[in-house]
């Protein structure tokens, strides 16, 4: 198989590069007759659009998507789904300056091995762009999740590191995340972020970030040994977005760190049902869910557009320096948040109906 | 599709319980006409098979493998090629125990809650005892990746931390892996560790680790944007071992940390080749291959199976203790090393074959 | 997986209804470095678009394609190729007639008895209007045969039966199929056929027919035993096709009343190569090509919407009786000829670079 | 994907040659908690056994299925199910006449082709004994659709065709079916094969057969639109059983000489279902089930193994004749009828499960 598709059941392939006409992306095996307009889906694009505040890319995108097929009289069919979204703000700017460099960091050097050819305006398909139809997949997978297990589950993510500077986790509080420009759930390491940050974006450098996501509600017994475990799934879908260097679960690198006794979460039973004492596992045990929260946490490094010069090569094998200008974004893990909560959603709704297939429901 | 099997063009599928009659594997789409005999298989299961000293399980097997198709003539023959192992040290001893109890931190309780049957005997189809079909199918991995590329690739695994201890990486000696038990890179840190594990293992306790698996002489250019990235296939594929609970890429978590500056990689022309500066990326940009060594790290959490009774419930919901007896590892880690070796070489051949469907070779 | 993607390593995916905005299609896997331009994809759409003669629907569409993405400066890039066709002649008309009804030979009650609502409109993603988007991909698949073999592969279809009226083929001639409505290659029976499908098309019904579609220049070993056998993927290919009832390969179901001598396709060697003395196996022998013409031919059932009313029943579960005005194919086979010879390519282009994974080329 | 495996949700994968070790195959994606022993498999494979007339081959094999995994205390577990079946009569013959011949109509020319190597032992992969796996695998598949459906769906297959010879379908008798060694549905036309086939056998020759293959109680709606229909599945399924020339669902290749008011089946409600008054369709609408008996025929090819001298070639290019002896079914096509039964469970049993996952049930 190629690469530009996701999921099994659920499972959608996307298309589009940074500087095309347009991006989108074709849903194939959503469950038919679940209620879908365009507003269900644009709420969660316009968390990731850009422009938002002054942290993010200066880029000006409405990403208003199109339901091109699969919906009928507000409905799905059970046929695909395609979606799309018009590129608005492609700069006829000269790309002369960089478009025989390899810019340090970027896939421009590993494309052209490739391929040995290279869409070099803003990335092509190897920009973040993409992410923009990871999260429209993400809000019909959401659907899903409502549509066969009720309004049970829930997906928020939240920026827990940025730069050096992590979050104490005993302040967290979930009620701050949508007030501050990082999703972070800290009101006060916010306002040190917006410091730190703004020092970085003027000195024209980035930095780099960790996201956390967590989805409640979710039954036990999702996940497909041994290879398409829930949390290998996980790792696959965080690691495939750009930038990201890490993926944890639940205690992650630190359970290495950890004796037999720490590690182990005890159960209790609670109104007839399985409680967990602690939740080191982060929700998964064996690659399946236990019922508990599911915690990823996932890395992402600093934006390698940076104003520094840059020892590099160019595609005709001549040693060169590089300055990366153009509207990027210092701290590219802000917008990865949604970006994690839509491929958290669009693994469990591939999951779900999974499991539906060979166990019912 | 189930959750059996691995890869798009090298593709296995393992089979086989802890304590059933065998375990075993099919590799489809292998190359014909390499040179294959069960000796070239054998080296590696000899590697990952337990006691071999005191620190890992005295369950007593051979892991004697047999080649029961694909092979004629002692070459391969491009029809799947199935793989045997027969269980040998099967103790018939009495599960009552533990059959009805769920073990804090194993799959007891997400495999009930998924399929509502349960084979208790010794972890049944959710044992590291699986993992011997990865060695094996690694093994084959490796004579495509030599086959395909020449003898350009080599992969190489060690224990870089043991608990709470770490290796000094400024000490890494590659020449000191094979000269304990622990793969460990630092032949005085392994006498450390060697006491640590000793009182972890008297104590009735475990122990995390994290391992680090590097790949050499990777030719630029593998991995298939933008869901099948080769990191993200790489994530996946270590997170579907037994107790994995995060995966890094060359900087990862300390990636979230650094600035544009020190993580990118520079690059300069060296004998007529791009020639990187550093490494942060771990051998891989946009999801491809740079040609640089391919560095992935995974924690592994600490034996779920240790002697200190700890709160559980059952399957008829009633509150319990449990104290899990047998044969265990104290860290179980030690076995992933040639594990985590053998889904790296997977991971490659399985790229490498679907890179040269679409782009040649 | 869903069921609206065809092929493993060319792969595409199709998306659209009959009556909505657009019809599209991806295309992941294509090879970087072809050139492609949007009339090399029109000028197979123009062969099989309505319209064209007193013989087909009389809807009118230009079906114009659009490539959207993975083009850049002409060439391929290796990324998805997104193409799309906006749907121009869709009329207001009103559907009360028939939108409660289920139409005899139709999708219309199975799509209901699946999924519970149906986009009536056109039949919906249940229309031939789908084929559009095959040709358009089979266009592509061409381009790889030509790019990866050079340009030793020629597709070419016929229609060689119509309605009970079968070609002598004794007078089988290539040249004489551009020369009629039908891709006939007998210019005498395409004149009869004439007078034959004028009384059908007068008469408010419609007829079946027999399509044969030849590949040459194949080399031989294409095919992926045992389940992905090259006539198997065929047979898929071309059932998948709207109407079609059944699949041969070569001597088809005439080999049942042969004897193993009259059958066997003898071998001689000419110019230094293997040259057959017949091709009753249709140039496929153990799912393999052979080197011989690929012959695969299939049956079109008559076009279910006729102007005599029929008995059916609708979806409340009433009986009553229905007529099927509208603009419909007399003999939907005739534009299926086009149809069939974009399958072939598609089918073939994959198993080339299917074989090209795993042994090379 | 390479091409030994079949299905998606229920997806099976065989393994094993001709002359080697064993056979086998795993089954993933079964679900979990259906009671099954080795005999409910054994009793498939013992239609389809060797030997048991002196009309088929008179190799001798008991064909006695193993089950390695995927079973704990006589139910399934969900994890992969593991059959084996050893080898018996394996006879250590001098191969030496044929080992370097392409044997017409065989496999043997296109394998060496494809691979540049050959298992020349009674055809290595490319022998029918491969089948047995699949007899298997569809024992098992009958096994889901009791568990998800209850009883309601039987699976029954017939010869309909010997030769020239066909039956009077006005005649059929299912119960006449198990009474002869052909599975003729038509007594008294058996009578007449058989002496046919007396003729066929000791003139060393071979004929071709056509299959009929009925599934009755299969629920509306199952296939998946708009590649994955079910038809196209089934067509693919009896393609890939080796010497499957054609393949026709319903009306068939008859339909294309058909009107569109013959073809088509209208419907009439009884006891508040819907019941068509004719089956033109074979159960199939635009790829969907109706819930009438779904029919495939298929035709089979003479043997090719065959006593009169061929003309052929050898592998190192020189013009020769081969005879080929051995143990060979003069009428391949009878033990081809559990096979094509077993190929339509697999099917259904894969479609039940997509279906569950998308829809529900």
């Amino acid at each position: 198989m190629p690469g530009n598709s996701f999921g099994h059941m659920f499972r959608y392939t996307t298309w589009g590069e940074s500087h095309g006409p347009a991006i989108g992306c074709v849903i194939d095996g959503v469950p038919p007759r679940i209620a879908l307009a365009e507003s269900d889906i644009q709420i969660w694009l316009d968390k990731r659009k850009p422009g938002q505040s002054r942290f993010t890319t200066q880029r000006k995108e409405p990403d208003s998507v199109r339901i091109v097929s699969g919906v009928f009289e507000g409905q799905t069919t059970g046929t695909p789904l395609a979606l799309a979204i018009e590129n608005q703000d492609v700069r006829s700017k000269d790309y002369s300056a960089i478009k025989d460099k390899f810019r340090p960091g970027h896939a421009d050097m590993t494309y052209w091995a490739k391929y040995g050819i290279r869409d070099y305006r803003g990335g092509g398909r190897s920009s973040a762009r993409e992410t923009a139809m990871r999260v429209a997949a993400g809000a019909v997978a959401r659907k899903i999740l409502d549509h066969v297990l009720g309004p049970s589950v829930s997906i928020r993510g939240a920026l827990v590191q940025m730069g050096p500077h992590a979050i104490d986790r005993a302040k967290w509080d979930w009620d701050a995340v949508e007030g501050n420009p990082f999703w972070c759930p800290d009101a006060k390491a916010a306002k040190a972020w917006e410091k730190f940050l703004d020092g970085v974006r003027k000195a024209g450098s980035s930095t780099g970030a960790v996201i956390e996501v967590v989805a409640s509600g979710v039954p036990a017994g999702l996940g497909e040994p041994v290879y398409d475990k829930l949390d290998a799934d996980l790792a696959k879908a965080m690691m495939s977005i750009n930038a990201v260097k890490s993926v944890e679960i639940g205690a992650g690198l630190e359970a290495a760190s950890l004796s037999g006794e720490e590690n182990a979460d005890e159960m209790r039973m609670k109104d007839g049902k399985i409680a967990f004492l602690s939740n080191k596992a982060g929700g998964i045990l064996g690659g399946l869910s236990t019922g508990q929260d599911i915690v990823v946490r996932f890395a992402v490094k600093p934006t390698s557009s940076i104003l520094s010069p840059r020892k590099t090569v160019d595609l005709h094998g001549q040693e060169t320096e590089i300055v990366t200008k153009g509207r990027h974004d210092p701290c590219v893990g802000i917008r990865a948040v949604p970006v994690g909560e839509a491929m958290m959603a669009i693994v469990l709704a591939d999951h779900l109906l999974r499991h539906r297939a060979q166990c019912g429901l």
